[in-house]
């Protein structure tokens, strides 16, 4: 087979076969095809798309091009939840105890974040103590005895995926539905779960800018997991403001854990519970309205705040924590937002937000930056709230006096205030499962 | 300056700057810029078009990336030609003494070939002698004294070209428009002619397989060339056929000779004429049907014969071979293809037949790769000629037995006969310029 036949038959609008994709893939994988080539594919990937069936075995191919987890070892339904990427998403922090408690495993392995803030298996090492990487066997046993594992993922998941995205991210070709749905299904096949929950953003901080689009992701990314033989649904969420009312790492453990208290946003505890549900309901086959009960319940009586300190302390954190989140390291510095006038706290520039939040030290620009656990933002007033003008809107922290300024400038320089309450649109905008799209009610 | 900002601005069908193609052109050609880029942005460049503003621009900017020629040592106009590739194609040996002989001078610069045979600068070497790297002093002394010389390209003429067209070729970004025609003007631009004639070839055995994109083309490149103040026309001729009776290099000397001789085929003597006819009407303003009658009598009078006489002994070469071809080196060994049955020799596939004189010997595959010089083809019957069974169809020449029968088993396997004289289509299909396009009758 030659790259370049490959290249030219997408570019004309051809569609590619099983054998060719597994011939491109194998090549991405053992490094044989030069970049340059993979690079003028991606381009006519773009912009030829992809059906739907190169989009599934593209994906299933990339799932295979390293190791496979194996979760044999642990009894049960195995849940997993992924959320294309949010300002202040701290979901997988609630939802994994909730959904435990409701007898349905969750074993996570996640990223290193490369982002605003750091990903679910950095904000969790805030807690003193705590150790995200842990043998296998331990991983499998925590889960049996406990219900649920947060790990940072090891081994070589879809390498191909690494290869194909590192190369999009400079050439252009992120923004493609087919290629997004692939890289994030391909690591979701390769991590063994059994069920499989997504949370798609849409708004001004999220890849899909319009509802539509990421109706259309959410659809693709159902129908590849489903053809995978792993049960898939999604919600269709906003991210047109930060979730909750915190962003960065150890503040945004504090705020999880004030959520399974039963006292956080409500927002936040929202879309918690409606994953979670979600997470329930796939891995039970029981109905998604005695699931979401179920999951009210866990929260409400405690039980899930039980699974998460067992948690904690299976993977040798200090839980303490739950009643005490001032265990956590905690920042040096801070700074205040005032508002600037009387009125409305107007909608907010999401990613400015997050870019702030990087700013002050919580996330990392390269794989080799260091992560500062307490730097991070609390919201005091959200979009739409009323505000007085010399009232605090927003504290921020930071360990550094210059980076204190920076983060602070910038989140200054995106908030607004208008006289009139600006129209927000609902959290939680639809539900995306084999059965097809319904509105949220 | 980003190049992702370039290559999405172009992905989503942008028109880019003359300072973002500035910017481009430079990062090709100092190497700052990695081949993943530039292979992402000639995809999109390829599937989003670009506009006539955009191809102009880059074609200039791409003939300004190296040195350009600077022919003010040469008095009067100087007329170049160019074709874009053909199997059998030696009309510049025929047009350059033409074309001198009325007075409009030829100081051409041709690139060593790579391809089925030759290219003009090696099929010349065929000549004892003959040496086609000079100084630029007696290059000039030459054409002022003669009126034309033909020697080997040197100087760095359109570095970037050659970085992109190295690209293009591995990643299936060739047949795109606006890319061939910067590619050909920008190293002509930057050759340093007056007025320039294009010779654009049509059919199988040319890049554009249809006449219509044939003609748009030789629009494009006739627009290019006169926004940078170059005469510019082109012909367009069919390459369905070879052209005249020979594939080689001696052999297509030869060819040449006998041409000037006015015993030439002919299709080969009928497009040389109008190619001269073309370059003395563009470099002297003269009626068309006043330069044809001109290059006519040049050729009947012996004239152009005697120019060519000239050209290759003020270049060292012998010029005995315009009345004693055999001079040149003659191959070992020889084999024929006899015709199958009786009926007409039908239509054949010219790159077959390229592919076939490139097995024998006669071009480069590779940079590195030698050339025999007496490898080639000699047609007895062209497509559409009345044939006997048994009667001899070609002759083929090789000073190696493997590469002879090679050659022959792929030139046998492409000859089919018909009981009816299949269609053909006329040799000069139309003629573009600034005025428009013109049917040829």
């Amino acid at each position: 087979m030659q790259m370049t036949d490959l290249i030219i038959k997408k570019r004309d609008g051809g569609e590619l076969s099983r054998e060719e994709l597994a011939w491109f893939v194998r090549g991405v994988t053992d490094g044989s095809l030069p970049d340059y080539q993979i690079s003028a594919l991606l381009m006519a990937m773009f912009l030829r798309k992809l059906t739907l069936r190169e989009t599934v075995e593209l994906t299933r191919l990339m799932a295979d091009s390293g190791d496979r987890a194996d979760l044999s070892g642990i009894e049960g339904i195995k849940a997993d939840k992924h959320s294309t990427g949010g300002v202040g998403d701290k979901t997988t922090l609630i939802c994994t105890p909730l959904t435990a408690a409701c007898g349905v495993r969750v074993a996570k392995m996640s990223g290193r974040g490369l982002g605003f803030t750091g990903g679910t298996a950095d904000k969790i090492l805030s807690i003193p103590g705590f150790r995200n990487e842990i043998e296998p066997q331990a991983f499998f046993d925590n889960v049996n005895r406990v219900g649920a594992s947060l790990i940072a993922q090891t081994g070589n998941l879809a390498p191909a995926d690494k290869r194909l995205y590192a190369l999009r991210d400079v050439t252009g070709t992120v923004e493609n539905r087919s290629l997004i749905a692939a890289s994030i299904m391909s690591k979701k096949l390769a991590s063994g779960c059994d069920v499989l929950v997504l949370d798609v953003k849409t708004g001004s901080g999220a890849f899909m800018k319009t509802r539509e689009d990421a109706v259309e992701l959410a659809r693709l990314m159902v129908s590849i997991g489903e053809e995978a033989g792993v049960r898939t649904s999604a919600l269709i969420t906003d991210m047109d403001t930060p979730l909750g009312n915190t962003v960065g790492n150890a503040i945004e453990v504090e705020e999880a854990i004030e959520t399974l208290h039963g006292r956080g946003p409500a927002d936040l505890t929202e879309l918690s519970l409606a994953l979670a549900a979600e997470m329930v309901h796939l891995g039970t086959g029981d109905a998604l309205t005695v699931c979401m009960e179920r999951v009210k319940t866990a929260l409400y009586d405690g039980s899930a705040r039980k699974v998460l300190a067992n948690l904690i302390q299976a993977q040798h954190g200090d839980h303490g924590v739950i009643d005490n989140p001032g265990l956590m390291k905690q920042p040096r510095l801070n700074a205040s937002i005032c508002a600037e006038k009387d009125g409305y706290l107007d909608k907010m520039d999401t990613e400015a937000v997050g870019r702030s939040a990087l700013l002050l030290g919580a996330g990392r620009a390269r794989k080799e930056d260091d992560i500062d656990p307490s730097a991070g933002i609390r919201f005091l007033k959200k979009p739409g709230d009323a505000v007085q003008a010399g009232e605090p809107v927003a504290h921020l922290y930071s360990d550094d006096a210059e980076k204190l300024a920076d983060g602070t400038a910038l989140l200054r320089s995106t908030m607004g205030y208008c006289s009139a309450k600006p129209d927000l649109v609902p959290l939680i905008q639809a539900r995306v499962s084999r059965e097809g799209v319904e509105e949220w009610h």
